[in-house]
């Protein structure tokens, strides 16, 4: 995983400022892709979803995609018919300046939520972001994404893939949602590997299910949370295709890609201190897992004992314990960077010397539940007095 | 609903310190009903159980009690084969001392989880405790119940039934968990009414439904919580039966206080400055209201949204919206306070007026989905500073 940027062939990028929300940043972005690409997207679960999330899962179908615009400030949520109308004209404001077709330009929005996108101020802007289409780098973009996040989070990796070398570069925004306004997970994730569809979607959908669907900040799921990712073949490898040792290699690099982007949105969490690793094994499944190790990643309880340094596996085992998932306390082992602090279900007395491993900046917490094979990691952060500042604020 | 507290005919109450978490203040309780008494309870729907909780879980099946012991500051959670023995001798030991069958003696818990009951020091204590009854007041015991409780919540309530002037009052102790451990719900209610043990069952199912089971501090379920109800007949009543006016009498007055009971819990909930009402209606169904009512109740979003006076909407309906249940956001109506600030999905544009709105200490949440019939009411508090300083830090 390289920290500098290796961006992939064949895309281009701009930026640009229409002071959706307030002057004085960038807050427009554009990623393009110089030939048609494959693509494929990953959105919210949640029943509300906004404008641009409804028009994406309509395209995303063709399996194709040349660019997407991006906004920050304005979420587009909770706008009505007048949202669907502006998002699809963002879409077309691009398409036409860039001479291609709308329906290969996908849109995302993240920031105020119930608040009708300014129109006036953005459709001034398309034509010029299109225009500037390669003066701007993936960085910039990085940045201009972000709304409350306090720093830019991007990635790439390079694989030998099909003979050639293939480049995959990814960004992201923050997961939490921020004061004064909602915020929303995105990510995109772009690269010059051939491959055909069905396999460059299985990829991200299961590069998603261990990442960007396994972090939690505080539980709740946006309106606006996005993953696409567009593939456009410009590194000439022979195209991959799903179960070849090509797809291995491909979906393996994708996955390690989003868990370090996902990472990177939980270490930037709202007044977060610490990195929580919560691991949940020998469930009866790997759902059950995941269940159990969301039910901990969530609790309020057990996320300010370890702000606190409070080796409290009480808050732990409760929180197993009330997730709805198979739990024989009797059986439970826990640990807390590498302590046993609870045996089959009770005390190993070594709590005062756990207190003290909660002190690193990362906290792995490990449930074994020996009850079966199920394993699950969900990444989380603790929850401190900043968090209840920064989202306690008026929006203003 | 009296606030001061009317106690029903035929029990005793005695309170004991044994300085199970430390010295200074009374922690063993005893409820005792002069004549065997119909029984019924609830539990915590946690897969990890409390030692007290098993036991009562067997021995509520017989429909019947005579005594609870009740302590505070250790839940006997967590503490294996050990801990049931403990939860049967504190039982034995009071069942001796008053020459009552064991079985019908109740046991709970509240307090620190995984560690041993210091049974040396509640083993000296217990039959000083038994031959103490009739000593201390229904009041004493809602003091010596408390953990980090601000307050004890004691109410009763009289009503005419069957001919005779019965009373039910009712005790409870804080559901939020609480630092430097792990707390719990506890309630009891006792009632002179006479009553066959079918409608005692039902109405406190009823009860607990619409009140202890539609609150929350912090989404975190105890291992130790429990209601129980005894009714001894003392009043002289034609014998109350499930499907009489005198039973929806006796099922709405326990119904009444079960809830102003749990209202009493939320506003002292940990760090807590407001009391809020979150009511969804027009749901598809009632669990779907309640559901939904639970996911919004419990976001750490809107709780420290209502802390900030901050009437963001959008944060109601995203966690509406990720509840699971069914949502059109184009037809959800959202009012703070009498005042709607989201109409079918849109802005109203009163949010500016909605702020000051929340600055009231109850803050009535109304969300209307338009869908069906159901309808629920979750109560909540809102999320501050004080609760993360409260959790956060070391047990001592």
């Amino acid at each position: 995983m390289q920290k500098t940027t290796a961006v992939p062939k064949g895309f281009r990028f701009a930026t640009a400022e229409a002071a959706i929300k307030k002057p004085g940043r960038k807050d427009l972005s554009l990623i393009l892709s110089d030939t048609d690409a494959v693509a494929a997207g990953m959105f919210t679960k949640n029943a509300v979803k906004a404008a641009p999330v409804r028009l994406d899962l309509e395209r995303i179908k063709s399996g194709r995609g040349r660019a997407i615009v991006i906004n920050s400030g304005n979420a587009n949520a909770c706008t009505g018919v007048q949202g669907m109308k502006d998002a699809a004209e963002m879409t077309q404001l691009v398409a036409e300046s860039l001479g291609i077709a709308e329906k290969s330009v996908y849109v995302c929005s993240t920031g105020v939520i119930g608040t009708p996108m300014p129109m006036d101020r953005v459709r001034a802007k398309l034509p010029e972001l299109a225009s500037a289409a390669g003066t701007a780098s993936f960085d910039d973009v990085a940045a201009a994404i972000m709304t409350t996040d306090t720093f830019p989070k991007i990635l790439s990796v390079r694989k030998k893939i099909g003979g050639k070398q293939v480049t995959i570069a990814g960004i992201c925004k923050g997961a939490g949602m921020i004061a004064p306004n909602m915020a929303t997970m995105l990510g995109f994730i772009i690269t010059d590997t051939a491959i055909d569809r069905a396999a460059l979607k299985a990829a991200l959908s299961a590069a998603v299910k261990t990442s960007f669907n396994r972090i939690t900040i505080d539980g709740d799921m946006s309106t606006n949370d996005t993953v696409l990712i567009m593939a456009n073949g410009a590194a000439g490898n022979v195209p991959v295709k799903a179960g070849t040792p090509d797809y291995a290699v491909f979906a393996a690099a994708v996955a390690k890609l989003c868990y370090e982007l996902a990472m990177l949105i939980v270490r930037d969490g709202e007044g977060a201190t610490k990195l929580v690793e919560v691991i949940v094994k020998n469930a009866k499944t790997e759902a059950e897992a995941e269940k159990a190790a969301f039910a901990v990643a969530n609790s309020m309880l057990v996320k300010t004992a370890v702000y606190g340094n409070d080796a409290n596996w009480g808050r732990l085992i409760c929180a197993t314990g009330y997730s709805g998932v198979s739990v024989d306390d009797s059986k439970v082992d826990i640990s807390l960077n590498g302590l046993m602090v609870c045996r089959n279900g009770m005390a190993t007395g070594k709590d005062i010397e756990a207190n003290d491993r909660l002190k690193n900046p990362t906290v792995k917490i490990i449930i074994d539940l020996k009850l079966g094979k199920g394993m699950a990691k969900v990444l989380t952060c603790d929850l401190t007095e900043g968090y209840i500042r920064i989202n306690a604020e008026y929006r203003t």
